[in-house]
């Protein structure tokens, strides 16, 4: 089969690989129709995840189809249309049986991409299926429910729900790339006052509007601390969530939030951050970090079979499987061509939209 | 001054009374702007309610104006303008401090209409004025403020937040009358999947659709336990909301859950429900009461204030409050007039309309 | 093998029944080394529980050692000691992956000695091995890690948890078989200031207080709504735990709360109650159903490691597997024999006392 | 009367003041049963609370009898022995409504004996009567008592349910000064399976182990993260709480929690921390930080009534009120006199042990 391939820092190749076969009873083979390209994927091509070995397949979000299960394979029949999640949940372990699957202690987690082949190929095998894919209900575009394998849970799990977000609540976004743009949405679901949001690239700031944010900040022009103070009645934010991955983002968010106000951490960090407790130790901050666990995915679903989550805008290129490098190139130049979320389709699936 | 008057069972009169003054330090004289009625008048009107006095005025819902200030109010100065909570809150005692302000210890609770005058009146005494009424903001409305005095917190906190309605939830709905209309309001700040309104009358149901309900149910051609176990692949409701106060509509909310589903009643009962415990045991069922506590009114002020809480065509009916008597007669027969909420305003509030 | 087998309304036999074997991959085979009676057991044998068949083995709560597994079980290896729990959880279905093992929708649930055969026997197959079963760590004995398998998860999820016991709060438990006595040990773990226990029998109330009760009342010759009111400034407990399963008890701790309380039911019950509406509607309760979940094995088992909960006295007589006779016949007669709990160990278990 | 001044950095004072007098109609003036030194008050006489002035009546935290109240008083009358609180609550601002009294949005929070005079006096004005002080059940110890005045609520809000310690975790707090050893009793309260205790001070750790820690770890010797990790088959602590106030030992508290562990901080700040997002962003931690709001004062006095909260060995010293510089010498040299908490009584008082 083909598959897009890590050949080493800078190095990715659309190229003929053996095609995956069942190891444990638990694995299943899943066809590739839909599939994304994550920020993360651009960190491993970059060279900066150094578990991921030069020949690894990428990717670990899809919509595909199943096409062969093991023995201890339950939920999943051959023929079935799945989303094949980021997170890999053994549904035993400690974590999982807590619903932290994001921290399965059984070499599950996110391995997808990473520690074994993933789903930018025309097809992956997955382990523990039963308990790492998700049934596609009918009605639900393969677009939209691609969303649901990584990006989507990340924000409302790791940024609205840790958040706690309330109705009534005024929340900054800082950083408008997809994952903050997937917080916009998700935050929705909520009903927060108002949701601002902070970027200094004029594209995304207008995608954060058209998907819902009530104020953009460009930070260039515009102290984000000052402003939300002034339209808080000075005292800052009940929720900030950090979207980017930077310090400087972080100690704002911490900045930003009123006495009692939460910090959701959602962006992937390379360096620490200074947390000034000199003056946070008296302000009840609740701080939180975390990779996703996709405990929400059903419920998510439920919400895109009902039409409660909208994400108009979010998805900016489509492209064929064999046109992966294309798709790489446009996502990895956001500034200059306004890419967003770039879906890839397999040819069979395409004769579908 | 005019005050609309309870005169034992079956008749009331808007006629003239004295004047309320400052009792304690803690009041405030409010001059009442807009005032609405409550199903629980009816029910004190009919004798229901033996608590109530003849010569009572009644009302426990308004928008006014602090006319003047005890010596130990701090928050409200002479002129502002208020919403008067149904509930007075001391503020100090146990239950205060714990934000059950419904059952306050220190003769607060439901008072106003009920143990002392009330706000069917062109003034008001409010006790404890500090705890018991919310500023407005200038941009909000009183007829929509004045929801906020007892029918919307209700919903909220007594149907949404009882009933822990989640984002992706089936939330049911049983009674479709101005707090079961609150309450499909309500719930939509949580994003559910789908609200099913369950309601005999048409026009209510119609009112309910109007307000966003995804699907209503006339109980006389259509089993809602059934319905719902359709829709909900066998399971049942997660949450379901009793805004009736009869048993029959108790009994169907604990029947019309799923295992692990959530029963908040909101109406007023006056006979005792049976409770299936032989099927409910086993059942993981949570079921709630509660009279509101109105601890929820800022956040709700803070959503109306930034337009998340439409409510369109709740108020069916606007009359001068001279025109009292026609308000009870259309607001006490809806079924002939199709009124939902019925709100009166002062002469001189009327002018700022 | 021998087995205890339900044999028809008040007929059972201690006898000879072919071995179990695996069946799914999932299963696994495990040798029985101590087992307990429950009250279930009881009903059962009453003919009470329809869905139970003759023949079947009952039992559904043993501590023993791994014989044989599937070829999908991970979790556990030949050899391993471990606690089978009275709910098998497939792990994979959407009460499973939410934590609530014993509404698992893949034939799990409550199925031991009810839809399958059970424990009381020298051998038992486990579906969902990996989880349903619970690793037993060296220094836990068998007879304290038995009492894990149903009764202690029990208590704690469905009376203490669900009933939120928060460290100084009064706590009323209504019966005190073991059940209750159960609910007594695990309330403890929260601190509450008071436990109230409630039991016409002299044993019982004497077996609380050595338990941890801080009060036992006798209801023939005490009220206990009036008592507690006494004690609780006129307000009534924080928490109401059921433990008999007749309507009388729980219609008491429904009254025996203050307003803004929990009521918890525990028992089974076979008839429906009365749910004082008219009252209780305005005062703000929490009442909770169910059965247990087991999602708590693995923190109760830390506790016992870590002598955290003391059961002195809960077990009263301790047998052989082949005196099963004569245990189910102490156990039924709690009034003569004084029996709480009885716990039976295979003769090689009993080697190891 | 007679008070203890702060005269500037290095200087204090016990000498004649003018006696406080009702200011507010909210206010009372209660005469200083007993009192205790707390670590802030010796920041503030080194200097490091710039909002102290010269002359300022140290000390937030004493038990003492009302002598008057002011005309808008409800709780209290002359006589009354109660707990003045180190917070101040206006009862009526948005924090004080949703209980966070110490963020109080009306010139409270933690104002006594810092922006106004305080309680190391013969007199004391307590602004907010009714809501900053609690009455003392007639058993309970004034010693007991003045321990809920600050440290007792600082331990349990700020480190315990800030924390959220449950049934058995491993809950690791970093420093045993008298702070630290009020979270070891306070964390008992909801039984983790091991309270593990770091102080590199033997008397300390001696104090904590009498207190009820499993295990004290004296840092010079052992790493507590390895040893932690080893107690924890390699996961890390569930709660971490800081007790300290320095940067090493918050950095440590982030290292020692497991993933999807918690750290509370409690300790009081004067320079930033460095976190470690690098490595954190992924372990799904919770990070609080937060000044008491007392508002479970009331339950703590529930627990000290009902003998719940024993605190053996934490007062080490006691003193007559005219002895306050010898108990400020003794206080501020815990490694040569060993004190943990000092207490001082009243000669009137004093008649009562």
């Amino acid at each position: 089969m083909k598959a897009l391939t890590y050949q080493g820092p800078g190095r990715r190749s659309w190229h003929t690989v053996p095609d995956p076969s069942i190891q444990d009873p638990t694995d299943a083979i899943v066809r590739v129709d839909c599939v994304t390209i994550c920020g993360t994927d651009l960190h491993i091509l970059k060279g900066d995840v150094a578990d991921v070995e030069p020949g690894r397949v990428l990717g670990h979000e899809a919509v595909g189809t199943v096409e062969e299960v093991g023995s201890a394979v339950g939920n999943l029949s051959v023929g079935d249309r799945v989303i094949v999640s980021c997170i890999s949940s053994c549904g035993r372990c400690r974590y999982c049986r807590q619903g932290q699957y994001g921290q399965c202690r059984n070499d599950g987690g996110w391995i997808l991409g990473h520690l074994i082949d993933g789903t930018q190929a025309e097809r992956v095998r997955v382990p523990y299926a039963d308990t790492s894919t998700y049934l596609l209900p009918p009605n639900v575009p393969m677009e939209d429910a691609v969303m649901l394998a990584d990006i989507l849970p990340t924000a409302y799990e790791v940024g609205v729900l840790n958040g706690r977000v309330r109705p009534g609540d005024t929340v900054v976004v800082i950083g408008a790339g997809p994952i903050g743009l997937a917080v916009v949405t998700a935050a929705q679901l909520f009903s927060p006052a108002q949701i601002i949001v902070v970027d200094p690239a004029p594209g995304r700031r207008s995608a954060a509007a058209k998907l819902g944010a009530d104020l953009v900040i460009d930070p260039a022009t515009t102290d984000p601390v000052q402003r939300v103070a002034e339209l808080t009645d000075g005292l800052g934010a009940d929720v900030a969530i950090e979207a980017v991955g930077i310090p400087e983002t972080f100690e704002t968010c911490v900045e930003i939030v009123r006495p009692g106000g939460h910090v959701a951490n959602v962006g992937v960090h390379g360096k620490p951050a200074t947390l000034h407790l000199e003056t946070a130790w008296i302000r009840n901050l609740t701080i939180t970090t975390g990779l996703v666990d996709t405990n929400t995915t059903a419920d998510l679903l439920r919400m895109l079979e009902s039409d409660r989550l909208a994400m108009p805008g979010l998805v900016t290129h489509r492209f064929g499987l064999d046109e992966f490098d294309e798709a790489y190139d446009v996502f990895a130049q956001p500034a200059d061509t306004g890419a967003l979320k770039v879906v890839l389709f397999s040819a069979e699936a395409a004769k579908e939209l």
